[in-house]
Protein backbone atom coordinates (compact mmCIF):
# COMPACT_ATOMS: atom_id res chain seq x y z
CA UNK A 1 0.00 0.00 0.00
CA UNK A 2 1.42 3.28 -0.74
CA UNK A 3 1.93 5.58 2.00
CA UNK A 4 3.45 8.61 0.47
CA UNK A 5 5.10 9.61 -2.98
CA UNK A 6 7.99 11.83 -2.79
CA UNK A 7 9.17 13.74 -5.99
CA UNK A 8 12.70 15.69 -6.32
CA UNK A 9 12.35 18.39 -9.05
CA UNK A 10 15.18 19.75 -10.55
CA UNK A 11 15.34 22.54 -13.36
CA UNK A 12 16.52 19.31 -15.86
CA UNK A 13 15.70 16.32 -13.47
CA UNK A 14 13.04 14.63 -12.30
CA UNK A 15 13.40 11.60 -9.89
CA UNK A 16 9.65 10.33 -8.22
CA UNK A 17 9.37 7.17 -5.26
CA UNK A 18 6.36 5.35 -4.54
CA UNK A 19 7.00 4.65 -0.97
CA UNK A 20 5.25 2.02 1.58
CA UNK A 21 5.19 1.54 5.18
CA UNK A 22 8.21 3.23 6.76
CA UNK A 23 9.33 5.04 3.65
CA UNK A 24 10.45 1.67 1.65
CA UNK A 25 10.71 2.48 -2.04
CA UNK A 26 8.34 0.43 -3.83
CA UNK A 27 8.57 1.98 -7.48
CA UNK A 28 11.05 4.69 -8.86
CA UNK A 29 10.91 6.68 -11.97
CA UNK A 30 13.84 8.96 -12.85
CA UNK A 31 13.42 9.89 -16.06
CA UNK A 32 10.35 12.70 -15.67
CA UNK A 33 10.72 15.69 -17.40
CA UNK A 34 12.77 18.68 -15.69
CA UNK A 35 11.30 22.39 -14.65
CA UNK A 36 12.54 23.79 -18.00
CA UNK A 37 10.70 20.83 -19.67
CA UNK A 38 8.10 20.60 -18.16
CA UNK A 39 7.17 23.88 -18.21
CA UNK A 40 7.34 24.24 -21.82
CA UNK A 41 4.37 21.29 -21.91
CA UNK A 42 0.62 22.17 -22.99
CA UNK A 43 -0.80 21.29 -19.63
CA UNK A 44 2.55 22.44 -17.82
CA UNK A 45 3.24 21.02 -14.36
CA UNK A 46 0.23 19.00 -13.86
CA UNK A 47 1.11 17.23 -17.33
CA UNK A 48 4.18 16.25 -16.47
CA UNK A 49 3.48 14.87 -13.16
CA UNK A 50 0.50 12.74 -14.89
CA UNK A 51 2.51 11.37 -17.68
CA UNK A 52 5.67 10.57 -15.18
CA UNK A 53 3.57 8.84 -12.50
CA UNK A 54 0.18 9.18 -13.92
CA UNK A 55 -0.81 5.42 -12.44
CA UNK A 56 0.59 6.47 -8.63
CA UNK A 57 -2.27 9.49 -8.37
CA UNK A 58 -4.81 8.11 -6.06
CA UNK A 59 -5.31 10.73 -3.38
CA UNK A 60 -1.68 9.27 -2.15
CA UNK A 61 -0.13 12.50 -0.43
CA UNK A 62 2.43 13.84 -2.52
CA UNK A 63 5.57 15.80 -1.18
CA UNK A 64 7.99 17.74 -3.44
CA UNK A 65 11.64 19.11 -3.08
CA UNK A 66 14.22 21.05 -5.23
CA UNK A 67 14.21 24.08 -7.37
CA UNK A 68 10.29 23.60 -8.02
CA UNK A 69 9.62 26.03 -5.65
CA UNK A 70 11.57 28.81 -7.35
CA UNK A 71 10.54 31.55 -9.42
CA UNK A 72 10.55 29.50 -12.97
CA UNK A 73 8.82 26.19 -10.68
CA UNK A 74 5.23 25.51 -10.14
CA UNK A 75 4.83 27.70 -7.20
CA UNK A 76 7.59 29.88 -5.47
CA UNK A 77 8.22 29.60 -1.68
CA UNK A 78 10.13 32.04 0.53
CA UNK A 79 13.18 30.83 1.46
CA UNK A 80 13.99 30.00 5.25
CA UNK A 81 16.97 30.70 7.21
CA UNK A 82 19.72 29.00 9.08
CA UNK A 83 19.78 26.99 11.19
CA UNK A 84 16.93 24.74 9.57
CA UNK A 85 15.99 21.05 10.18
CA UNK A 86 13.38 19.05 9.43
CA UNK A 87 10.60 19.94 11.96
CA UNK A 88 11.05 23.60 10.45
CA UNK A 89 10.92 22.30 6.99
CA UNK A 90 7.40 20.21 8.03
CA UNK A 91 6.18 23.18 9.67
CA UNK A 92 7.03 25.40 6.18
CA UNK A 93 5.43 22.78 3.62
CA UNK A 94 3.48 25.15 1.01
CA UNK A 95 0.15 22.91 -0.29
CA UNK A 96 -0.32 23.99 -3.35
CA UNK A 97 -2.26 22.11 -6.41
CA UNK A 98 -2.69 19.30 -3.65
CA UNK A 99 1.22 18.88 -3.65
CA UNK A 100 2.91 19.68 -0.24
CA UNK A 101 6.42 21.53 -1.72
CA UNK A 102 9.64 21.79 0.56
CA UNK A 103 10.96 25.02 0.32
CA UNK A 104 14.61 25.69 0.32
CA UNK A 105 17.61 27.54 2.38
CA UNK A 106 18.93 30.89 2.53
CA UNK A 107 22.41 31.33 4.15
CA UNK A 108 23.85 34.78 4.96
CA UNK A 109 21.09 36.91 3.51
CA UNK A 110 21.95 40.36 4.73
CA UNK A 111 25.83 39.30 4.54
CA UNK A 112 28.19 40.30 1.60
CA UNK A 113 27.72 36.76 -0.59
CA UNK A 114 24.03 35.44 0.66
CA UNK A 115 23.10 32.24 -0.56
CA UNK A 116 20.72 29.95 -1.58
CA UNK A 117 19.76 26.37 -2.24
CA UNK A 118 16.34 24.63 -2.98
CA UNK A 119 16.46 20.45 -2.71
CA UNK A 120 20.14 19.63 -1.22
CA UNK A 121 19.01 20.64 2.44
CA UNK A 122 16.20 17.52 1.85
CA UNK A 123 18.83 15.62 0.93
CA UNK A 124 20.77 16.53 3.85
CA UNK A 125 18.31 16.09 6.24
CA UNK A 126 17.54 12.56 4.84
CA UNK A 127 21.05 11.78 5.45
CA UNK A 128 20.40 12.82 9.22
CA UNK A 129 17.36 11.14 9.25
CA UNK A 130 19.35 7.96 8.33
CA UNK A 131 21.92 8.06 11.06
CA UNK A 132 23.98 9.60 9.11
CA UNK A 133 26.89 12.07 11.03
CA UNK A 134 26.25 15.96 10.85
CA UNK A 135 30.17 17.31 9.81
CA UNK A 136 30.94 18.83 5.99
CA UNK A 137 29.16 17.61 3.01
CA UNK A 138 29.03 18.17 -0.48
CA UNK A 139 27.03 17.44 -3.03
CA UNK A 140 28.11 17.79 -6.55
CA UNK A 141 26.82 19.30 -9.49
CA UNK A 142 26.74 21.89 -12.31
CA UNK A 143 26.20 24.48 -8.96
CA UNK A 144 28.21 22.10 -5.94
CA UNK A 145 27.03 22.40 -2.49
CA UNK A 146 29.27 22.78 0.00
CA UNK A 147 27.42 22.28 3.66
CA UNK A 148 27.82 21.96 7.55
CA UNK A 149 25.20 20.34 9.70
CA UNK A 150 25.32 20.22 13.20
CA UNK A 151 22.65 18.48 16.15
CA UNK A 152 20.21 17.31 13.19
CA UNK A 153 20.14 21.21 11.84
CA UNK A 154 21.67 22.65 8.27
CA UNK A 155 23.86 25.46 9.79
CA UNK A 156 25.94 27.04 6.65
CA UNK A 157 26.18 26.46 3.09
CA UNK A 158 27.85 28.01 -0.02
CA UNK A 159 27.70 27.38 -3.50
CA UNK A 160 30.73 27.01 -5.96
CA UNK A 161 29.90 26.54 -9.92
CA UNK A 162 32.65 24.21 -10.35
CA UNK A 163 30.47 22.44 -13.04
CA UNK A 164 28.99 25.29 -15.01
CA UNK A 165 32.72 26.94 -15.20
CA UNK A 166 34.06 23.81 -16.18
CA UNK A 167 31.56 23.94 -19.07
CA UNK A 168 32.19 27.86 -19.97
CA UNK A 169 35.67 27.59 -19.94
CA UNK A 170 35.37 24.41 -22.21
CA UNK A 171 33.40 25.68 -24.37
CA UNK A 172 34.15 29.56 -24.63
CA UNK A 173 37.43 30.13 -24.22
CA UNK A 174 41.38 28.98 -25.92
CA UNK A 175 41.43 26.42 -23.41
CA UNK A 176 38.89 24.01 -25.44
CA UNK A 177 40.67 24.36 -28.83
CA UNK A 178 43.19 21.87 -28.26
CA UNK A 179 40.75 19.41 -26.83
CA UNK A 180 40.23 16.09 -28.52
CA UNK A 181 37.58 13.80 -27.37
CA UNK A 182 38.81 10.29 -25.64
CA UNK A 183 38.16 7.84 -23.75
CA UNK A 184 38.68 10.00 -19.89
CA UNK A 185 41.94 10.15 -18.57
CA UNK A 186 42.20 9.29 -14.66
CA UNK A 187 45.91 10.29 -14.68
CA UNK A 188 45.31 13.63 -16.26
CA UNK A 189 42.19 14.09 -13.40
CA UNK A 190 44.69 13.17 -10.83
CA UNK A 191 47.16 15.67 -12.42
CA UNK A 192 44.91 18.45 -12.53
CA UNK A 193 43.96 18.01 -8.74
CA UNK A 194 47.40 18.37 -7.95
CA UNK A 195 47.92 21.15 -9.82
CA UNK A 196 44.85 22.38 -8.71
CA UNK A 197 45.92 22.88 -5.18
CA UNK A 198 48.82 25.15 -5.73
CA UNK A 199 48.70 28.42 -4.29
CA UNK A 200 48.24 31.20 -6.53
CA UNK A 201 45.58 32.37 -8.28
CA UNK A 202 42.67 29.87 -9.73
CA UNK A 203 42.38 31.95 -13.08
CA UNK A 204 46.10 32.02 -13.94
CA UNK A 205 46.58 28.17 -12.93
CA UNK A 206 43.87 26.88 -15.57
CA UNK A 207 46.18 28.28 -18.46
CA UNK A 208 48.13 25.50 -17.60
CA UNK A 209 45.66 23.07 -19.26
CA UNK A 210 46.85 25.22 -22.98
CA UNK A 211 51.22 25.55 -22.49
CA UNK A 212 50.96 21.90 -21.41
CA UNK A 213 49.78 21.10 -24.49
CA UNK A 214 51.17 23.85 -26.63
CA UNK A 215 54.24 22.06 -24.95
CA UNK A 216 53.26 18.13 -25.82
CA UNK A 217 53.47 17.66 -22.56
CA UNK A 218 49.42 16.86 -22.06
CA UNK A 219 47.99 15.18 -24.86
CA UNK A 220 44.75 16.82 -26.70
CA UNK A 221 42.29 13.87 -25.53
CA UNK A 222 43.41 14.55 -21.78
CA UNK A 223 43.04 18.64 -21.62
CA UNK A 224 39.39 18.23 -20.67
CA UNK A 225 40.26 15.81 -17.86
CA UNK A 226 43.22 17.91 -16.75
CA UNK A 227 40.91 21.10 -16.53
CA UNK A 228 38.02 19.16 -14.62
CA UNK A 229 40.67 18.50 -11.88
CA UNK A 230 42.11 21.74 -11.55
CA UNK A 231 38.28 23.09 -10.86
CA UNK A 232 37.35 20.23 -8.74
CA UNK A 233 40.87 20.13 -6.95
CA UNK A 234 40.36 23.89 -5.96
CA UNK A 235 36.74 23.70 -4.88
CA UNK A 236 37.80 20.64 -2.57
CA UNK A 237 41.10 22.07 -1.89
CA UNK A 238 39.72 25.33 -0.39
CA UNK A 239 36.05 23.59 0.79
CA UNK A 240 38.13 20.84 2.83
CA UNK A 241 39.47 23.48 5.38
CA UNK A 242 36.99 24.02 6.90
CA UNK A 243 36.13 19.71 7.84
CA UNK A 244 37.00 18.83 11.26
CA UNK A 245 36.28 14.78 10.41
CA UNK A 246 35.29 12.94 7.02
CA UNK A 247 33.88 14.75 4.57
CA UNK A 248 30.64 13.47 3.01
CA UNK A 249 29.92 13.56 -0.90
CA UNK A 250 26.44 13.45 -1.33
CA UNK A 251 25.89 12.74 -5.19
CA UNK A 252 26.04 9.75 -7.67
CA UNK A 253 27.76 7.73 -10.38
CA UNK A 254 30.85 8.92 -12.34
CA UNK A 255 30.87 12.59 -10.58
CA UNK A 256 30.85 11.36 -7.01
CA UNK A 257 33.83 9.40 -8.24
CA UNK A 258 35.79 12.42 -9.50
CA UNK A 259 35.20 14.03 -6.36
CA UNK A 260 36.68 11.18 -3.99
CA UNK A 261 39.36 11.04 -6.54
CA UNK A 262 40.16 14.39 -5.77
CA UNK A 263 39.43 13.90 -1.72
CA UNK A 264 41.96 11.23 -2.33
CA UNK A 265 44.35 13.15 -3.82
CA UNK A 266 44.53 15.51 -1.57
CA UNK A 267 44.41 13.68 1.46
CA UNK A 268 40.88 14.66 2.89
CA UNK A 269 38.61 12.06 4.50
CA UNK A 270 35.87 11.54 2.16
CA UNK A 271 32.70 9.10 1.87
CA UNK A 272 30.22 8.45 -0.68
CA UNK A 273 26.74 8.35 1.36
CA UNK A 274 24.65 5.99 0.71
CA UNK A 275 22.15 6.67 -2.44
CA UNK A 276 18.28 7.33 -1.30
CA UNK A 277 19.17 10.37 0.40
CA UNK A 278 16.29 13.25 -1.47
CA UNK A 279 13.72 10.38 -0.70
CA UNK A 280 14.88 9.58 2.60
CA UNK A 281 14.38 13.46 3.74
CA UNK A 282 10.90 13.66 2.12
CA UNK A 283 10.27 10.88 4.06
CA UNK A 284 10.78 12.29 7.14
CA UNK A 285 9.42 15.68 6.49
CA UNK A 286 6.38 14.31 5.77
CA UNK A 287 6.76 11.92 8.84
CA UNK A 288 6.89 14.84 10.89
CA UNK A 289 4.26 16.97 9.37
CA UNK A 290 1.73 14.28 10.17
CA UNK A 291 0.97 13.34 6.04
CA UNK A 292 1.57 9.42 6.49
CA UNK B 1 64.65 61.22 -41.86
CA UNK B 2 63.20 57.48 -40.12
CA UNK B 3 65.24 55.65 -38.38
CA UNK B 4 63.50 52.90 -37.67
CA UNK B 5 59.71 51.15 -38.01
CA UNK B 6 58.48 49.50 -35.09
CA UNK B 7 55.19 47.27 -34.74
CA UNK B 8 53.79 45.82 -32.32
CA UNK B 9 51.09 42.96 -33.40
CA UNK B 10 48.88 41.05 -31.80
CA UNK B 11 45.91 38.49 -32.22
CA UNK B 12 43.21 41.30 -32.68
CA UNK B 13 45.81 44.23 -32.93
CA UNK B 14 47.94 46.50 -34.72
CA UNK B 15 50.42 49.37 -33.78
CA UNK B 16 53.14 50.75 -35.75
CA UNK B 17 55.67 53.90 -35.12
CA UNK B 18 57.53 55.85 -37.54
CA UNK B 19 60.88 56.72 -35.22
CA UNK B 20 63.51 59.40 -36.35
CA UNK B 21 66.66 60.01 -34.20
CA UNK B 22 66.89 59.11 -31.02
CA UNK B 23 64.09 57.07 -30.86
CA UNK B 24 61.55 60.03 -31.45
CA UNK B 25 57.88 58.90 -32.94
CA UNK B 26 57.52 60.49 -35.71
CA UNK B 27 54.21 59.14 -36.81
CA UNK B 28 51.71 56.27 -35.23
CA UNK B 29 49.26 53.78 -36.88
CA UNK B 30 47.35 51.69 -34.47
CA UNK B 31 44.29 50.47 -36.88
CA UNK B 32 45.90 48.13 -38.95
CA UNK B 33 44.70 44.51 -38.73
CA UNK B 34 45.36 41.98 -36.05
CA UNK B 35 46.85 38.45 -36.79
CA UNK B 36 43.60 37.06 -37.44
CA UNK B 37 42.29 39.53 -39.69
CA UNK B 38 45.74 40.12 -41.73
CA UNK B 39 46.01 36.40 -42.31
CA UNK B 40 42.87 36.28 -44.03
CA UNK B 41 43.91 38.76 -46.90
CA UNK B 42 44.09 37.52 -50.50
CA UNK B 43 48.25 38.80 -49.73
CA UNK B 44 47.96 38.02 -46.26
CA UNK B 45 50.69 39.86 -43.83
CA UNK B 46 52.30 41.52 -46.11
CA UNK B 47 49.36 43.06 -48.09
CA UNK B 48 48.49 43.50 -44.26
CA UNK B 49 51.50 45.56 -44.03
CA UNK B 50 51.25 47.29 -47.32
CA UNK B 51 47.81 48.62 -46.41
CA UNK B 52 48.67 50.02 -43.47
CA UNK B 53 52.06 51.59 -43.76
CA UNK B 54 52.35 51.11 -47.05
CA UNK B 55 54.20 54.80 -47.20
CA UNK B 56 56.48 54.19 -45.14
CA UNK B 57 58.39 50.95 -46.61
CA UNK B 58 61.07 52.54 -47.75
CA UNK B 59 64.07 50.55 -46.91
CA UNK B 60 64.17 51.38 -43.25
CA UNK B 61 64.41 48.72 -40.99
CA UNK B 62 61.63 47.00 -39.86
CA UNK B 63 61.36 45.80 -35.87
CA UNK B 64 58.45 43.57 -35.10
CA UNK B 65 57.13 41.84 -32.00
CA UNK B 66 53.77 40.07 -30.60
CA UNK B 67 51.74 37.05 -31.30
CA UNK B 68 52.94 37.69 -35.00
CA UNK B 69 56.14 35.22 -34.32
CA UNK B 70 53.49 32.27 -32.72
CA UNK B 71 52.29 29.92 -34.89
CA UNK B 72 49.47 31.73 -36.24
CA UNK B 73 51.78 34.43 -37.11
CA UNK B 74 54.35 35.55 -40.10
CA UNK B 75 56.96 32.99 -38.49
CA UNK B 76 56.74 31.25 -35.65
CA UNK B 77 59.99 31.81 -33.45
CA UNK B 78 61.35 29.98 -30.41
CA UNK B 79 60.54 31.01 -27.07
CA UNK B 80 63.74 32.31 -25.29
CA UNK B 81 64.35 31.05 -21.58
CA UNK B 82 64.51 33.47 -18.30
CA UNK B 83 66.00 35.61 -16.92
CA UNK B 84 65.80 37.61 -20.39
CA UNK B 85 67.20 41.12 -21.24
CA UNK B 86 67.68 43.26 -24.52
CA UNK B 87 70.78 41.92 -25.25
CA UNK B 88 69.40 38.25 -25.37
CA UNK B 89 66.17 39.54 -27.34
CA UNK B 90 68.50 41.33 -29.97
CA UNK B 91 70.63 38.21 -30.20
CA UNK B 92 67.96 36.62 -31.16
CA UNK B 93 65.95 38.52 -33.96
CA UNK B 94 64.68 36.42 -36.72
CA UNK B 95 64.91 38.03 -40.05
CA UNK B 96 62.01 36.95 -42.27
CA UNK B 97 61.11 38.63 -45.30
CA UNK B 98 63.20 41.72 -44.70
CA UNK B 99 61.42 42.23 -40.86
CA UNK B 100 63.49 41.82 -37.62
CA UNK B 101 60.86 39.91 -35.42
CA UNK B 102 60.93 39.56 -31.82
CA UNK B 103 60.68 36.57 -30.23
CA UNK B 104 58.99 35.58 -26.81
CA UNK B 105 59.63 34.23 -23.46
CA UNK B 106 59.10 30.95 -21.93
CA UNK B 107 58.39 30.22 -17.70
CA UNK B 108 59.00 27.59 -16.24
CA UNK B 109 59.36 25.06 -19.29
CA UNK B 110 59.92 21.89 -17.30
CA UNK B 111 57.66 22.73 -14.59
CA UNK B 112 53.98 22.01 -13.64
CA UNK B 113 52.97 25.34 -15.14
CA UNK B 114 54.87 26.52 -17.62
CA UNK B 115 54.02 29.84 -19.21
CA UNK B 116 54.94 31.81 -22.22
CA UNK B 117 54.40 35.32 -23.51
CA UNK B 118 54.66 37.02 -27.40
CA UNK B 119 55.09 41.05 -26.83
CA UNK B 120 54.81 41.80 -23.53
CA UNK B 121 58.92 41.57 -22.57
CA UNK B 122 58.91 44.09 -25.24
CA UNK B 123 56.80 46.14 -23.55
CA UNK B 124 58.79 45.52 -20.20
CA UNK B 125 62.22 46.00 -22.06
CA UNK B 126 60.89 49.10 -23.43
CA UNK B 127 60.06 50.21 -19.57
CA UNK B 128 63.31 49.71 -17.90
CA UNK B 129 65.35 51.35 -21.17
CA UNK B 130 63.73 54.31 -19.90
CA UNK B 131 64.57 54.05 -16.77
CA UNK B 132 61.90 52.65 -15.44
CA UNK B 133 62.29 50.34 -12.43
CA UNK B 134 62.22 46.78 -11.60
CA UNK B 135 59.72 45.08 -9.60
CA UNK B 136 56.17 43.36 -10.02
CA UNK B 137 54.68 44.87 -13.25
CA UNK B 138 51.01 43.76 -14.14
CA UNK B 139 49.98 44.02 -18.31
CA UNK B 140 46.11 43.82 -18.60
CA UNK B 141 44.23 42.01 -20.97
CA UNK B 142 42.28 39.24 -22.50
CA UNK B 143 45.10 37.42 -20.22
CA UNK B 144 46.70 39.44 -18.13
CA UNK B 145 50.48 38.85 -17.56
CA UNK B 146 52.04 39.24 -14.20
CA UNK B 147 56.01 39.87 -14.12
CA UNK B 148 59.24 40.70 -12.28
CA UNK B 149 61.88 42.31 -13.77
CA UNK B 150 65.05 42.63 -11.91
CA UNK B 151 68.60 44.03 -12.98
CA UNK B 152 67.73 45.19 -16.64
CA UNK B 153 66.11 41.15 -17.26
CA UNK B 154 62.70 39.45 -17.00
CA UNK B 155 63.17 37.21 -14.69
CA UNK B 156 59.46 35.69 -14.16
CA UNK B 157 56.10 36.00 -15.03
CA UNK B 158 52.84 34.42 -15.37
CA UNK B 159 49.16 34.42 -17.24
CA UNK B 160 46.01 35.31 -15.42
CA UNK B 161 43.52 34.85 -18.07
CA UNK B 162 40.63 37.44 -16.06
CA UNK B 163 39.49 38.83 -19.16
CA UNK B 164 38.96 35.92 -20.90
CA UNK B 165 37.26 34.09 -18.35
CA UNK B 166 35.29 37.06 -17.30
CA UNK B 167 33.54 37.33 -20.79
CA UNK B 168 32.72 33.34 -20.74
CA UNK B 169 31.11 33.45 -17.23
CA UNK B 170 29.10 36.44 -18.74
CA UNK B 171 28.32 35.42 -21.77
CA UNK B 172 27.88 31.75 -21.10
CA UNK B 173 26.43 30.77 -17.57
CA UNK B 174 23.53 31.91 -15.11
CA UNK B 175 25.75 34.54 -13.99
CA UNK B 176 24.91 36.46 -17.31
CA UNK B 177 21.32 36.09 -17.43
CA UNK B 178 20.15 38.82 -14.88
CA UNK B 179 22.77 41.91 -16.38
CA UNK B 180 21.46 44.53 -17.84
CA UNK B 181 23.12 46.91 -20.24
CA UNK B 182 23.97 50.42 -18.54
CA UNK B 183 26.76 53.14 -18.10
CA UNK B 184 28.96 51.36 -15.92
CA UNK B 185 29.24 51.54 -12.29
CA UNK B 186 32.22 52.06 -10.51
CA UNK B 187 30.43 51.47 -6.98
CA UNK B 188 29.76 48.13 -8.36
CA UNK B 189 32.92 47.77 -9.73
CA UNK B 190 34.68 48.34 -6.05
CA UNK B 191 31.75 46.37 -4.20
CA UNK B 192 33.21 43.35 -6.31
CA UNK B 193 36.91 43.97 -5.68
CA UNK B 194 36.01 44.01 -2.03
CA UNK B 195 34.03 40.37 -2.30
CA UNK B 196 37.11 39.28 -4.56
CA UNK B 197 39.31 39.65 -1.82
CA UNK B 198 37.97 37.22 0.31
CA UNK B 199 39.18 34.16 1.56
CA UNK B 200 37.66 31.07 -0.10
CA UNK B 201 37.32 29.60 -3.96
CA UNK B 202 36.69 32.60 -6.37
CA UNK B 203 34.88 29.66 -8.23
CA UNK B 204 31.72 30.02 -4.93
CA UNK B 205 32.55 33.91 -4.72
CA UNK B 206 31.33 34.63 -8.02
CA UNK B 207 28.02 33.09 -7.32
CA UNK B 208 27.27 36.23 -5.53
CA UNK B 209 26.93 38.25 -8.46
CA UNK B 210 23.57 36.08 -8.74
CA UNK B 211 22.20 36.25 -5.36
CA UNK B 212 22.30 40.08 -4.60
CA UNK B 213 21.12 40.09 -7.73
CA UNK B 214 18.15 37.64 -6.88
CA UNK B 215 17.80 39.87 -3.63
CA UNK B 216 17.91 42.90 -5.16
CA UNK B 217 20.63 44.09 -3.69
CA UNK B 218 22.49 44.67 -6.99
CA UNK B 219 20.94 46.03 -9.86
CA UNK B 220 21.14 44.12 -13.16
CA UNK B 221 22.91 47.02 -14.19
CA UNK B 222 25.39 46.89 -12.27
CA UNK B 223 26.31 42.80 -12.52
CA UNK B 224 28.62 42.99 -14.93
CA UNK B 225 31.13 45.72 -12.91
CA UNK B 226 30.42 43.74 -10.04
CA UNK B 227 31.45 40.45 -11.74
CA UNK B 228 34.48 42.26 -13.37
CA UNK B 229 35.13 43.59 -9.92
CA UNK B 230 35.29 40.18 -8.63
CA UNK B 231 37.84 38.78 -10.83
CA UNK B 232 39.83 41.44 -11.06
CA UNK B 233 40.12 41.93 -7.26
CA UNK B 234 41.03 38.16 -6.92
CA UNK B 235 43.96 38.53 -9.27
CA UNK B 236 45.11 41.81 -8.22
CA UNK B 237 45.23 40.46 -4.58
CA UNK B 238 46.51 37.11 -5.38
CA UNK B 239 49.01 38.56 -7.80
CA UNK B 240 50.21 41.76 -5.69
CA UNK B 241 51.28 39.02 -2.73
CA UNK B 242 54.66 39.10 -4.18
CA UNK B 243 54.77 43.22 -4.30
CA UNK B 244 57.39 44.35 -2.36
CA UNK B 245 57.44 48.18 -4.03
CA UNK B 246 54.88 49.75 -6.18
CA UNK B 247 53.29 47.79 -8.63
CA UNK B 248 53.50 48.93 -12.66
CA UNK B 249 50.78 48.73 -14.55
CA UNK B 250 51.34 48.62 -18.36
CA UNK B 251 48.21 49.42 -20.12
CA UNK B 252 45.82 51.92 -21.60
CA UNK B 253 42.60 53.36 -21.41
CA UNK B 254 39.45 51.92 -19.37
CA UNK B 255 41.43 48.43 -18.20
CA UNK B 256 44.35 50.15 -16.83
CA UNK B 257 42.16 52.64 -14.80
CA UNK B 258 40.41 49.36 -13.42
CA UNK B 259 43.12 47.74 -12.25
CA UNK B 260 44.34 51.03 -10.56
CA UNK B 261 40.73 51.04 -8.70
CA UNK B 262 41.59 47.56 -7.33
CA UNK B 263 44.71 48.27 -6.08
CA UNK B 264 43.52 51.13 -4.47
CA UNK B 265 40.79 49.59 -2.76
CA UNK B 266 43.36 46.73 -1.68
CA UNK B 267 45.55 49.13 -0.61
CA UNK B 268 48.23 48.14 -2.58
CA UNK B 269 50.64 51.03 -4.06
CA UNK B 270 50.84 50.62 -8.46
CA UNK B 271 50.72 53.60 -10.96
CA UNK B 272 50.48 53.43 -14.58
CA UNK B 273 53.84 53.71 -16.82
CA UNK B 274 53.47 56.32 -19.09
CA UNK B 275 52.28 55.56 -22.95
CA UNK B 276 54.98 54.13 -25.73
CA UNK B 277 56.77 51.02 -23.75
CA UNK B 278 56.37 48.84 -26.87
CA UNK B 279 57.81 51.53 -29.22
CA UNK B 280 60.18 51.86 -26.78
CA UNK B 281 61.63 48.49 -25.92
CA UNK B 282 61.39 48.25 -30.00
CA UNK B 283 64.00 50.99 -30.31
CA UNK B 284 66.53 49.32 -27.73
CA UNK B 285 66.34 46.09 -29.02
CA UNK B 286 67.14 47.20 -32.77
CA UNK B 287 69.71 50.00 -31.19
CA UNK B 288 71.61 46.85 -29.17
CA UNK B 289 71.68 45.15 -32.53
CA UNK B 290 72.93 47.40 -34.46
CA UNK B 291 69.84 48.50 -36.78
CA UNK B 292 70.20 51.96 -36.56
Amino acid sequence: MTALIGIDWGTTSFRAWRMGQGGKVLETISDGPGILAASALPGGFRQALQDSIGPWLDGTPIIASGMITSRNGWVETPYLPLPLDAAALAGSLTLHDGIHFVTGAVSDPDGPAPDVMRGEETEIIGHLAGGGTGGLFVLPGTHSKWARAEGGSLVGFRTVMTGEVFAALRDHTILGRLIQPGPGSEEAFRQGVEAGRQDGALLGRIFSARTLALMDRLAGEQIADYLSGLLIGDEVAQGARDADGPVTIIGRGDLAARYQTAFEVLGVSAQIAPPGMAQRGLWEIARMRGLL
